[in-house]
């Protein structure tokens, strides 16, 4: 195999074999296929697509470059994940809640980039947490905690940590079959039984149209499916932030809220929803309505937030109630109307210019910064109407930026405009 | 600009402008913009295309990457160049023939990969001749000569140089934008008042189908005009070599034999067409069968022949009516029938197998050894009549794999089968 065949079969728009794409991804990892031969590949892959059979052999590939978590109990093993989105903090909340139903969940998550928050920014908002946890460690606490939220390991799948590298730098993020490989490479080397993918659609989401959110779960379904594991998808709208909250401290903040049974609705909704499929997935439950309520007993009867705080301190975190923020301000509204969209795009920037998130790797962020969203698509504003609290440390002309951005952010309509569905399709099962 | 937004934008469809394309090929020729970003570009490129203005600034970029011939004399300038097929000696009769004419011929040609013959090589078959004149040896030949064949010089689209470099290892040379920028950039670097392209098509050609060639064509043309170039081109038949001789010293024999007034019919015809193109485009004459007439006395008078021979001793070979060749022998037809076809690839493999070809830059060749076609695509043959004669100093195994290979390049038909037309589009010019 020579990677110039490969990479003009793939530009030919043909099918490549196992033993191609194995190839190509060997190559990658040991340095024997150059960048530049990658990167063309990619880009080929990109503008061609990938069948399904492709994309679960490029995943298989990328998953065999590196090592996998072993069973730490006989338990049934599951995890979700999320394309990310504003505000998103049901990780924090999910993994104690599914840990109090007798189901093991090695959570392997990511920082923040862009306009999406990273779960590890938020659970470092204790002071002390540790999020590089060695494979033993994140064995040990699943044995006796049934829950671990940490980065991945070195060991875990490299070709992907190598190929990200290079797709961020040549245009070749965007495309269906190399997302998938690159989140169901990740995930299933933490050997699972069940896997639940939150796939969001709208203005602060990856995916800002439904049909490409369509598109991006069908591909991780189907190839979740194809490995043998129990694989769900919920297209879930990320047009305006999930609960009130964004922000590391305060989003670690509002997940205590729904673990303490309060906080805003649709947080808990969505949290329910997800982990009741990985419960009838390994068969807990027939019905998903019976393992929503057992989950929702969980929460309403403190175990889950009990496992919250000794997951939190078992990982070298200390645990608060209610995280301190940066000083408040309120951005009123010099319209009036029904509130018609909120530009998830503008509203994360706003949160990179008051320094709760990353321009680039490396970054620093503080995590007392972030929003606290007052109003919700669909509210009637009046003129002077609080929109958003601001909690802010940074300098004057950040601050500034940052209002403008959220001033911008907020479009109104003359006339009534219904509120968005959270969940358009639940428990999409395989086809 | 940062080079991700301008693969994004290519990536995405859309045209790139002048100074997003100068951008990546200063940063190509500089190294700011590393190979990894030029060849997902690359492929980009490839697969969503690029408008004529365009293909137009790309080759202005490339171009403008290094530096041109001075005007050697204030006659007229031209240029052929021909995209490549077997038994294409042309350039060898063409451009002395032209320099009879009062015009200056500066001909910076390449060598042979892969199955596509070399001028360069073809005329290193004189002992001694040099290719690698300096731009002053070339303006002081043209002014005493009128013509030239070299390689080109280092100056020339370097960018050119790096890019086809990496197009050749990235599957990215089949671009109609990038081959039209690789040929016109370092063709119109010659400082040209015309050039006539011969672009073939067939089975022995780059361009297999005529669909694909008359594209190629239009590129070109419509860049060389945008370019300030009067260009014209020609489409002409590579379903079977040009002429009768294919291989190095081969094909000089035969450009002698043509300007000794004798030799294949379809070698002069196609230099005349090209060369009268040229003298067209000058204005020297208002009518191609005037120049035609014009350029066939100049072969016949031994004008063309005796400026040939000045040119091999100017430039340092030994020039010889006749070169030797390695001892013959002779394939016959084990069937009988019409000859339909001749598979270009495998003939031109069988002369690499021989020696007389590069499997890879640098490969040394043998010049004396090679093809002579006995039979042409309408032929009727008979069983055990003599279809090739094979020009061979090679080990047993390369003969019989060169006799395999072809053997099975010929294909038969049981009806009989009309001659293909050599030129199949003649001056095209500007639409």
């Amino acid at each position: 195999v020579l990677p110039v065949a490969v990479i003009s079969k793939k530009r030919d728009g043909l099918e490549l074999s196992e033993a191609e794409i194995r190839f190509m991804i060997d190559g990658l990892v040991d340095g024997s296929v150059p960048d530049y031969q990658i990167s063309a590949w990619a880009m080929a892959v990109l503008l061609n697509g990938m069948s399904e059979v492709e994309t679960a052999c490029l995943t298989d590939a990328m998953l065999e470059s590196g090592g996998r978590l072993a069973r730490a109990s006989d338990r049934p093993r599951v995890d979700k994940h999320s394309t990310g989105g504003l505000g998103d903090k049901v990780s924090l909340v999910l993994a104690p809640l599914l840990a109090c139903c007798e189901v093991d969940v090695p959570m392997l998550s990511g920082r923040g980039l862009g306009i999406t928050g990273g779960t590890l920014d938020k659970l470092e908002a204790y002071s002390g947490y540790r999020c590089d946890l060695t494979p033993l460690e994140i064995d040990r606490q699943l044995q006796r905690l049934g829950c671990v939220i940490t980065g991945t390991t070195p060991d875990i799948a490299p070709a992907d940590k190598k190929l990200y590298l290079l797709r961020d730098v040549t245009g070749t993020v965007p495309s269906i079959p190399l997302i998938t490989a690159s989140i169901m490479s990740k995930k299933l080397a933490a050997t699972l039984d069940a896997l639940v993918l939150d796939v969001k659609f709208g203005s602060g989401a990856f995916m800002q149209d439904l049909e490409s959110a369509r598109r991006l779960a069908g591909s991780l379904q189907a190839t979740g499916e194809r490995m043998g594991v129990d694989t769900r998808v919920i297209l879930s709208d990320m047009n305006q932030p999930l609960g009130r909250m964004v922000g590391n401290a305060c989003e670690a903040n509002e997940a205590v809220q729904i673990l303490q049974g309060q906080g805003p609705s649709d947080v808990r909704q969505l949290t329910l929803a997800l982990g009741a499929e990985l419960l009838v997935a390994i068969g807990r439950y027939q019905q998903t309505s019976l393992a929503v309520t057992a989950l929702a007993e969980m929460i309403d009867n403190g175990a889950a937030l009990r496992r919250y705080q000794l997951m939190i301190e078992m990982q070298g975190g200390e645990y608060k109630d209610q995280l301190p923020l940066a000083a408040s301000s309120v951005l009123t509204s010099s319209s009036e109307g029904w509130l018609a969209g909120l530009d998830g795009q503008l509203l994360g920037q706003a949160v990179i210019e008051l320094g709760g998130g990353r321009r680039k790797l490396g970054d620093r962020i503080d995590a007392t910064v972030g929003l606290e969203m007052l109003v919700r698509i669909g509210d009637r504003i009046e003129h002077q109407q609080p929109l958003v609290k601001i909690f802010s440390a940074s300098n004057a002309t950040s601050r500034k930026a940052a209002y403008e951005l959220l001033e911008s952010a907020f479009s109104y309509s003359s006339e009534p405009v219904p509120p968005l569905p959270l969940i358009v399709s639940e428990g999409i099962t395989a086809s």
